[in-house]
């Protein structure tokens, strides 16, 4: 079976795996609509320390190909959306945390790039389908937006989530790329006041407005913290949400934000980031400014109210698809345009199972 | 002073009254636009008990005429919002809840109607200003949306944080005059997925929809619970939000909620409502569906998160108005609207400083 | 295989019935120490509708006989605790609830008595032995405390937990059998000040004593409300929990909770049982006295948190073991025990591998 | 009026001041029993920045002297219990938090030291008395035992809540000075299982133990996280509180804490304390190991809550009193004992009122 992903540390390339095979719970899928991520392209950096011979990829929709023997909602081809956090649901860990996301030991739930292949394949696996599949739906939801769900909207919902936005909070997000733009909306679909990003690029800013920002700061244009503040009278804003930048931005978001406020991160750090706290802004320790991060919930009911919300109207996250690739061979090119990450870009997809509507015509 | 209230229970009439003066710490308000509420025609029908020669009203904005010594923040000239409910902050009630409502007594913190004279007057008294008022913003927000913020979309907000909403939830909201309409907002700016209403006007159903309301439901074409739950295929709504009728709305509200759901009310019921759990369908005690109810949160913050909403374009309370008086001498024309509760109406607001703009022209 | 249960409705008897096998997940328990709960004795009597041919009993350890082929951490002979809630982890229902309470349907992760044979057999099923089972601490929790873990101490750790007892907080706890007694436990492990009990039986009232109880009512010398009410000068307590009696119990919380307390039921309700809140003392709606109610929490890790508390000595449950039977033919003489609730009974167990050992001196 | 505190600079000693008169809401207090607390050893050498010619103290227990026009609650005479933290409650701050700690800025509402005189004095000032004093209960609380409620206990006490401790949870404890050994009180108060204290002074490991520390950690014999992972085999603890150390207290904590886990902090830090959290402990921000910290909660109720736990035999915090001063002019003794913190201090208090009893016989 064919696959695209690391052939070693900072190669990228097609690799020939044996095809997966389910477990009793699992299920076998065909992609038909994958994204490249820049945590794909990260790890094949390196960046999840060195690995080799990994199909990457955990964004995908498709059908279902074979299924377990103890599987009961869903049978081959069923057209599904998967989510990329797909907890082991008879681990312990879960029943301790709302997110399910650290089943057996930190991110354990997130089984693709870190425990098996990805899904830049020609078939994948799913642990547990019952519990960490869902329906595409039958109306409502298009593939892009489904695809979507999987991880950028999902990931930026709960950093909303994670920061408890209440109604009429000036929210700060740091960082507009996908992640950060899915963290506008949801921001605003719980009820922020103002919605103040940081971030430069035109398509951004043009789709960030669209979500729900009402403000914007360059930080070419002075310190982001000092911008904010004199943005807000000096009071700071009540919730900070960090998707992007480094160390930086962590001590951006204690700086800008008010006392009693929360900062919520879904940045994923590099290992040699200096994630250091400003003791002063920070109260001496007193300042009551919560400090908050982790990757998106695992699990199908995630995925499903996500697709609620497309469904009925509030949100449409295929806004962040900028680029559209056609056909399997094309992975490599959405994947190295990620890389990239053009100027233009948001978020590129692959159909696998179409050819370009274009070409046709 | 002359004021309109009740002369004695089922009378309505003109009162005259002295001219309030403010504590050290309060202060005096001559109103501008005021909107009678179905608690103040509750009221002079006896709802709160046997009173006479109390002047009604608890919706306004207006000019500070006047400032106790201790105000700091707001002088004489000043237009300011006026929350319904004003704390007495210096009561130590307040530091055991998160609504300020009951400061030292059960809705000990809604002082107008409850313990001295309301809005519906040439001035008006407010305690402890510096905590209770608002300072009208100077742009971004109308006279009539700032009015609808000081009971209608506080309270119908509360009704959405009270039930938790979480994204993608199908919340149920039963009732839909003004503050089952604020709920229906409020609950897609808490993320709601699915909206189920439940009312028959079309004016109401009209503006509904354009608040987010994605499903109808109409009692007079059967059991509201029997057709929720064949709508969410037996599954039950997560959360209900009861913003009208009687008992028989909690009773709808437990059957139609999922296990684990919440029923949030935001009712005023009658004293001799009677309030049943269904005992089958709360599980015998062991389904989760907590019940909560309460009215709207009090003080300046409350009032100035609703502004901050309206100021950012995330809502805007002025379609609840539909009826519009002008002049003093109007108010008990707008009550008596209110009182009949027109099937054209929604909310009625006077406005006490200027004249009718169709006839000047 | 031999087990003790329901014939029919309100005939306990032996049953003969082929044994347990277990699926791939589950596991077959040879139970070592069992005891009755009312829950049995109501399911008896007709409470859960009618049913035959049912063994009943929920609450055991036991030793593992067999474990299916997917099983991972458990195996023959080890010695485990079994939770009463049991739930289908890869039902997606449990992913929308924090107790897991309700895996497909209302109660649906309860599944001794409600969807198959109970605890009191020769041998019995437990569903996904990986996130079900405890293992027995090899030191510091004896077989009794861990045996009341099961139900008895889960289910009235549950009630402080739906009550979110808070530092200081006056709690009131009605009903002091064995699940009261472990709300009062539980209470003052979450930081309550007073803790006022209603109950007259001595035995009872000594366990509660110890268990925290400061002060205790006795509906017998009047209103149970009205005797709250005095005892705090009026201000009613800041938490009630339900745990016995019919829906006067409910009426009695609301009148004698404050404004913006919370009322948590763990009570088992009779299908026929008025719930009635009382419409003015939930201040016609507006009071934000929190109604919450249901059953304990399912799974493995709820258990082990228990035995933490045990292994720790923060309390020991094993004072609620009143009556001690041994051999598996005992069985019938503890479950009528139950049934009759004599004055001196708290909870009876039945150590099913061990001779009396008095009999034996 | 003689008060005692710091010249300038390094430099304690006796000050001249006029008498302080209440605002109209304030009282002046003439307090009996003080302690010194290293806030105010440390505020002398400059922690809070240059400062000279300001009374020290804010743990206090007296009675009133005078109090303002408006002030209803209380009256000269009236023995109270002072709070440390005195919010200015008519400032709109406090309505966005839960725990009224900053009122109109950062610590707004920690008046002593910061804003004003402290309690080293014949009299002293607090404003709005009736939300910020509490009376001295008649029975079942000794003067030391209240004495401790005002900063020590209360502060402990938050350290447990911002952990939000949950039953059986593994709770670290770093720091067993006052403050610490009240977060052990705490922990396991609010139901904690095992109990782990990094400290090594014996008469601080006897005190832990006796408030339920149930293991012990001592940072000379090696890495403390270290130990602790090996304590529990490898999984962490689920929670961790801060009450001691400076910058290497966090890095400790954070990879002693499991994933989902929270890190509490009520350490006060250094201005030049380096505040790192480590990128891979943290998850490289994917962990969920949410990092708080704020200082004591404000206002008379917190303080009440307290002293019921005391009066409730829950809790005697006067275990903390090692060393006991009689007469005011031994102010300067205690503080500096304090300063230098002697091996066999906790906490030493003054009687203002009363001889030595030891001297009298």
């Amino acid at each position: 079976m064919k696959g695209y992903g690391m052939v070693i540390v900072n190669e990228a390339g097609w690799l020939d795996k044996p095809e997966p095979t389910p477990g009793p719970l699992d299920a076998i899928i065909r992609p038909t609509l994958v994204a490249p991520c820049s945590s794909d392209t990260h790890t094949m950096h390196g960046g999840a320390g060195p690995k080799d011979d990994l199909i990457l990829g955990h964004e995908a929709i498709g059908i279902i190909e074979r299924v377990g023997k103890l599987v009961k909602n869903f049978k081959k081809g069923d057209k599904v959306v998967v989510p990329c956090v797909t907890p082991d649901w008879l681990s312990t860990g879960v029943q301790n945390q709302r997110t399910f996301s650290h089943d057996s030991f930190l991110m354990g739930s997130f089984k693709f790039l870190l425990s098996k292949d990805g899904t830049f394949a020609e078939l994948f696996h799913v642990n547990q389908a019952d519990a960490n599949l869902v329906k595409m739906p039958e109306t409502g939801v298009s593939d892009e937006a489904a695809l979507m769900t999987t991880d950028m909207m999902s990931t930026g919902f709960h950093a909303a989530e994670l920061a408890e936005v209440q109604y009429g909070d000036a929210v700060l997000v740091i960082g507009i790329g996908p992640v950060g733009l899915m963290a506008v909306a949801a921001a605003q679909l719980k009820g922020a006041g103002r919605i103040i990003a940081v971030g430069t690029r035109p398509i951004c800013i043009e789709v960030a407005r669209s979500y729900g920002a009402t403000d914007f700061v360059n930080y070419k244009e002075g310190d982001v913290a000092e911008q904010v503040l004199q943005m807000t009278d000096g009071r700071g804003v009540d919730r900070t949400i960090i998707a992007g930048g480094a160390g930086d931005s962590l001590h951006t978001a204690i700086v800008a934000t008010r006392p009693a406020g929360v900062i919520a991160s879904v940045n994923f750090y590099d290992i040699n980031d200096k994630l250091a706290i400003p003791s002063l802004a920070w109260g001496l320790g007193m300042s009551h400014k919560d400090i908050r991060g982790g990757f998106c919930p695992g699990g199908a009911e995630r995925i499903r109210r996500m697709l609620e919300l497309i469904a009925n109207d509030r949100i449409d996250p295929s806004k962040l698809v900028t680029h559209r690739f056609y056909g399997f061979d094309q992975i490599p090119e959405a994947f190295k345009l990620m890389d990239k990450k053009a100027p233009d870009l948001i978020k590129p997809v692959v159909y696998l199972d179409r050819d370009d509507p274009a070409a046709a015509s």
